[in-house]
C-alpha cells in the first residue's frame, strides 16, 4: 500500500504543481490502484508513473469543483482506448454523473469497460472482505467529502513450524485450527487453534481530507488513522484567508491530525503562492504541531507501513 | 501572425506530443491569440509559452472528440481565475455548447467574463474589417469542420515622402488621396491618390483540416492559402488504417496542398506510433509530393509572412 501524489497544486496547474489527483496504489493487497480526485492531465502525470490506466479499479471524488475532476473524462477514455476491460466506479458527489455522462456522449466515446458512476452521501461507500471507504461531509461551501480508506484486519498464519513440531500434519484440521477455538485432534489430543495463528495483521487505514475548513467529522473520520492526507492550501499566517476560501493552514491540518491521534500528515493542495523555499517552510509549521508531517510534492511516493 | 503548436499528438496525449491544439498568434493584428481545438492539458503547454489566457479571444473547435474538447473546461476556468475580462467566444459543432455548460454548472465555476458559445454550420462563422473565418464540413465520421482565417487586404500607406517633395502638406485633403481617386488640390492642381499609395498588403490565410480523410470541400477551402495546417494522423503506407478511421496519411495531406496551390503545408495531429526518426520519415514523405512540407512538434512556432 502506498501514496502517489500525481497532483499537489490547489485551484489551477502550475509548472511546480499539477492539480489534485492521488493514488493509492494496493497492487499487493488487490493488483489495482485506487485515485483520490482527477484534476484536469491526471492521465498525462500517470504518463510518468508505473501506473496503468487499466489497473484503475476506483475513482473517489472529494467534491465538484474543476480542479479535482476535469481530469475524469480524459482518463475514462484513455483507459478504453488502450483497452481496458475490467469494471471501473466513479464516487462522488452529485453532479459527477452528469459530468462524466454528458462529456462522454458529446464526444460520442464508447468504453470498452463497465463504468459505474455512484453520486453518494456520507457513510459507508464501499466495502468488501478487505476494505471499507467511508465519506463525511466536509466543509468547503459546496458538498464535499472527506474520505477513510479502511483496510480490515487480517488473520495471522499458521505457525507452520510448531505444528510439524507437534506431529500434527496438514489436512482439513488446519482450517479448525485457523478459525482459533479448542479443536480435538484425531489422536485425541484438544489444543487451542490460537496457540498455533501468528497474531492478526492489523488494517492500515489512510484519510483524505478533501478541501475544508477545520472541520470535527474530519477529525473524527481520521481517528488513529495511519496517515492522514489533509489540504493545506495556505500558510498559518494566512488563516483568514484560508476561512474565507473554505481552506486550511498548515497549522489546522497539524491541529487536526494530533487531535485526531493520526500517526503521520502529509499536506497537500498547496497554493501557488508558496514556491521553492516557501513550500519548505509550510512543512516545518506543521511540524511543530504535529512532528511526522510532510508537505507533498508532485510525484512524491511514500509507502503506508503496518503498525 | 504567427501559428504556435501546442499539441501535435492523435487520440491520447503522449509524453512526446500532447492531444490537439494550435494557437494563432494574432498581437501585432489585434492583440489577441486565437486557438484551434482544445485538447486536455492545453492550459497546461500554454504555462511553457508566452501565451496569457486572458489575451484568447477565440476558440474554433473542428470536431467534438475528446482529445480536441476536453482541455475546454479547465482553460475557461483558469482565464476566469486569473481576471480576464474581455469576451471569449467559442465556435464549435453541436454538442459544444452542452459540453461547456455542464462542465461550468456542475462546478459552479463563475466567469468573470462574457462566454459566447456558437454552435456553427459550415460557411462564414466569423467576419470584421480585418478577419474572415470560414467552415467548411470535413470527412470524420462525426460532424467535423476545416477553418479558413482569411485576412482582409490592407491599403497601401500615404507615401509620405513624396507627398513632401511635391510640397501637398498634412490635412485632410490627405483623406481624400488615400482613396485613390482624383483630387483636385487647394492650389488648383489634379493629382491622382493612386499615385501616392504604397500598394495593398494582401491579406494572408491559414487554414485547418482538423481531423477528415481526403475531402475536396477542404482542398477548395485551402485554396492559395498562405499555411495549410493539416492532420496527418499515418504514415504513406497506412493509407487503409487512415480511411477505416476517418484520417489521412502524409501523403494525402500534401496531396491536398499541392493541388489547392497552399503555400506551404505542416503537418500535425502524428500518432504516437511514430516516434523519433519516424516522425522525421513523416516529413520527408509529404516533402516528395509537397516540398515545402514540416511535420508539427509541440512548441514548434512558425511564422506567417506576407506574400
Amino acid at each position: 500500500m502506498e501514496l502517489l501524489f500525481l497532483g499537489t497544486g490547489a485551484g489551477i496547474p502550475a509548472k511546480a504543481r499539477n492539480v489534485t489527483a492521488v493514488a493509492l496504489k494496493l497492487l499487493e493487497e488487490r493488483r489495482s490502484v485506487w485515485l483520490f480526485d482527477c484534476g484536469e492531465a491526471t492521465q498525462h502525470q500517470i504518463l510518468h508513473t508505473t501506473i496503468k490506466p487499466r489497473k484503475i479499479e476506483k475513482i473517489f471524488i472529494t467534491h465538484m469543483h474543476g480542479d479535482h475532476v476535469y481530469g475524469l473524462p480524459g482518463l475514462l477514455g484513455s483507459r478504453s482506448f488502450q483497452g481496458g476491460e475490467d469494471e471501473l466506479t466513479v464516487y462522488g458527489p452529485k453532479g459527477i454523473k452528469a459530468f462524466i455522462e454528458t462529456s462522454l456522449a458529446v464526444t460520442k466515446t464508447h468504453l470498452t469497460y463497465p463504468l459505474v458512476i455512484k453520486e453518494i452521501e456520507e457513510g459507508i461507500v464501499f466495502e468488501d472482505d478487505q476494505f471499507m471507504v467511508t465519506a463525511a461531509t466536509v466543509i468547503h461551501g459546496v458538498e464535499a467529502f472527506g474520505y477513510r480508506v479502511q483496510e480490515k484486519d487480517v488473520q495471522g498464519s499458521l505457525k507452520a513450524e510448531l505444528l510439524k513440531e507437534m506431529n500434527i500434519p496438514p489436512g482439513p484440521v488446519y482450517q479448525r485450527i485457523k478459525k482459533g477455538g479448542t479443536v480435538t485432534l484425531e489422536d485425541g489430543r484438544i489444543i487451542s487453534g490460537n496457540d498455533f495463528l501468528e497474531p492478526p495483521k492489523k488494517g492500515r487505514a489512510v484519510v483524505f481530507s478533501g478541501d475544508t475548513r477545520v472541520s470535527d467529522k474530519l477529525k473524527e473520520l481520521a481517528r488513529d488513522c495511519d496517515v492522514l492526507v489533509h489540504e493545506a492550501t495556505f500558510a498559518k499566517e494566512d488563516r483568514k484567508l484560508a476561512y474565507d476560501y473554505f481552506h486550511s493552514t498548515t497549522e489546522q491540518a497539524a491541529v487536526t491530525a494530533k487531535e485526531a491521534g493520526a500517526k503521520q500528515l502529509i499536506l497537500t493542495h498547496i497554493s501557488a503562492r508558496y514556491q521553492g523555499d516557501a513550500s519548505l517552510e509550510l512543512q516545518k509549521e506543521a511540524a511543530e504541531v504535529f512532528p511526522n508531517s510532510v508537505a507533498a510534492y508532485d510525484f512524491l511516493e511514500v509507502n503506508v507501513p503496518r503498525s
